[in-house]
């Protein structure tokens, strides 16, 4: 298999681009939003289910599935596609993430991260040569470096040693990548992280570091951590300047509808974000006009669907109020419900987003649906 | 519409039969077994799911409906079917067994149950009448009157008297049941219960005074309440060889596969239970050979489905490594393919027992599904 990037529409007033690239699991076309299953699942939902809302790639988490099933059982059924059914193109997240948010429980040094389990405390080490391991044993069709994560504002020093750390990482990564192969018979792909906190020349520096180890596509990491829209913005502009035109671009963990546009403008081609699933479970749904929340007492007596312009199964299925009252009982089919929900307004809004950039419209469709999405706000 | 009600099939060495009969939404064809949506919904489970399953009938409860949504907001809506998109017959439960398992928050006294809301504490009453109101509100296909049970054993007294009551709230229940019509423009039919413990001339006095009202079907009701398979079996014989012919017989509450097939064999038509549910959400799953919990690690590397005879969904798509696993970390889609599983396998107990039954050959499939079941325990 050949990734063959190609770059298939560019913006004349931005940097927003169509690009397409093959995976062991079929083609991705971007700009792309992933949903997050994190232990292997995207919450409530079916393989099917995904497919039906539009997914094409399905994002998962080292940490967690090393945790739980364990590298041990997924090997035995020949990878998580195989484990779960979803037979599209899977990219993990490299557990950088999820240590960065154990607070107490990690020790960082050259060698890796020790860290303990969530589930029952055990130590574990994770090093940028097991966390290709892993990811082999998953069988990921893109896999994420282990890197260095640091909230932002950080101490230029503090980010200075994280992106530093996470280049010497990367390149133990790259090398134990090239030197492996896949256990399942279909190639890999291995993406660098960016990393360099607020700081421009940092980022400038990682990105020099990360584009010598010649990567399969890259991803602007440490963002969406405590930076303002500005900075985040800024920082993405700086990154897509300098990655390489002709390789894949991944904003991780970003984020609210208004951040994903923002992203495709600055020529982001890849997003993930557990605001979608998450949101949805906790009644927070998202529509044409604004976020509303279906435990709205508001919502009682109402039989129009969340959103009249969504094609979703549940819009096409269920009055707002039938969902109210699944909320206020805490009937779990509320929860998957509005999960389809949500994850298909992700869905529809990269795919007018694909459309607009195919159409050289992006800027006016971005200006049209940031009104209307902030008219009730 | 006329119920029609028409028996299609008796076995010659058994009171198995087949009937079938009409609803406001569909007809009915029994045996059958009623899945259990206590507040509108099969937890889990889309109306599609239940349709892909083989459900016919959904059960809800009106005790439970009556405090969520409540009535206001199912009659705005036009009743239960067009808020829980559910299109098929729906039968409801009185609120009898619920008021009965509400130890502490009860008052029965002539005019009817004074009880406290689960929710918030607050106080309501029902009556032999408001209790067939609330069902014309909820629009249910086949409603059940108010009931007094008691559990079993209950002294002769204790059970004579709940008898007498039952029987006083039917005379009411009926009345206003005929004196009213349904809300949404479909006939309903009104079902009375029987009661009368676990003592045979109680029992036979119940369906007397019953059997006057002329219902339009008949619940056997005080079963699966703490007394013995033999003394269930017992009452449950009684009841069948007392009850109209031409009348469809439910057996309310009951059970297990063994427990439903004893129904069978013995006459009953109609079923609800909500073991195949509940099960699923602990991870007990139903197969042909008997029950296995998918919690055990004895399925952490099994890459076969749960019941290798079994066609749903569930079975048909997803290994028991990837079930375990999800039951492992808690992922409600696990709940849900369970659930799935579980409720399709009775719904094809009870489609194999018809056709049994109009093979007349019901006692040998009997004797082989239990021989077979029961051959691991």
């Amino acid at each position: 298999m050949s990734i063959n990037f190609q770059s298939l529409h560019q913006a004349s007033d931005c940097k927003a681009r169509v690009t397409t690239f093959n995976t062991g699991h079929g083609p991705v076309t971007t700009p792309v939003f992933m949903p997050v299953g994190t232990i292997g699942t995207v919450k409530t939902l079916t393989p099917a289910d995904l497919l039906d809302n539009g997914t094409q790639v399905m994002l998962s988490n080292t940490y967690h599935l090393y945790l739980r099933p364990g590298t041990e059982i997924l090997e035995s059924f020949g990878g998580l596609h195989k484990f779960n059914q979803w037979s599209g193109p899977i990219l993990t997240d490299s557990g950088g993430f999820q240590i960065y948010s154990l607070d107490e429980l990690k020790k960082i040094s050259e060698e890796g991260v020790e860290f303990k389990s969530h589930w029952d405390g055990s130590k574990h080490l994770f090093t940028p040569e097991n966390v290709v391991d892993i990811q082999r044993s998953i069988g990921s069709d893109i896999m994420m470096v282990l890197d260095y994560l640091t909230g932002n504002p950080s101490d230029r020093e503090v980010a200075n040693n994280a992106h530093l750390q996470t280049i010497r990482w990367a390149e133990r990564a790259r090398r134990r990548f090239l030197e492996s192969e896949g256990l399942y018979g279909y190639p890999q792909q291995q993406f660098g992280i960016v990393q360099g906190g607020v700081y421009d020349d940092l980022r400038r520096a990682s990105i020099e570091g990360l584009v010598n180890l010649d990567f399969e596509g890259y991803a602007i990491g440490g963002l969406a951590v405590g930076e303002d829209a500005e900075t985040r913005r800024h920082i993405t502009d700086l990154c897509t300047d300098h990655l390489p035109r002709e390789k894949a671009r991944y904003l991780m963990g970003v984020g609210k509808p208004e951040d994903i546009l923002d992203g495709i403008e600055l020529g982001v081609d890849m997003f993930d974000c557990v605001i979608p699933s998450r949101n949805a479970r906790n009644g927070s749904l998202f529509t044409a006009s604004g976020r509303l929340n279906i435990r709205n007492a508001s919502h009682k007596f109402s039989d129009r669907p969340i959103d009249a312009d969504c094609d979703c199964h549940t819009c096409r299925n269920y009055p707002c109020g039938y969902l109210h009252h699944m909320f206020r009982v805490n009937e779990m089919l509320g929860f998957r419900l509005a999960t389809v929900h949500n994850i298909y307004f992700y869905m529809k809004l990269t795919r007018l987003a694909r459309e607009a950039i195919e159409n050289d419209q992006f800027m006016s469709f971005k200006a049209a649906f940031l009104e209307r999405y902030r008219a009730n706000h």
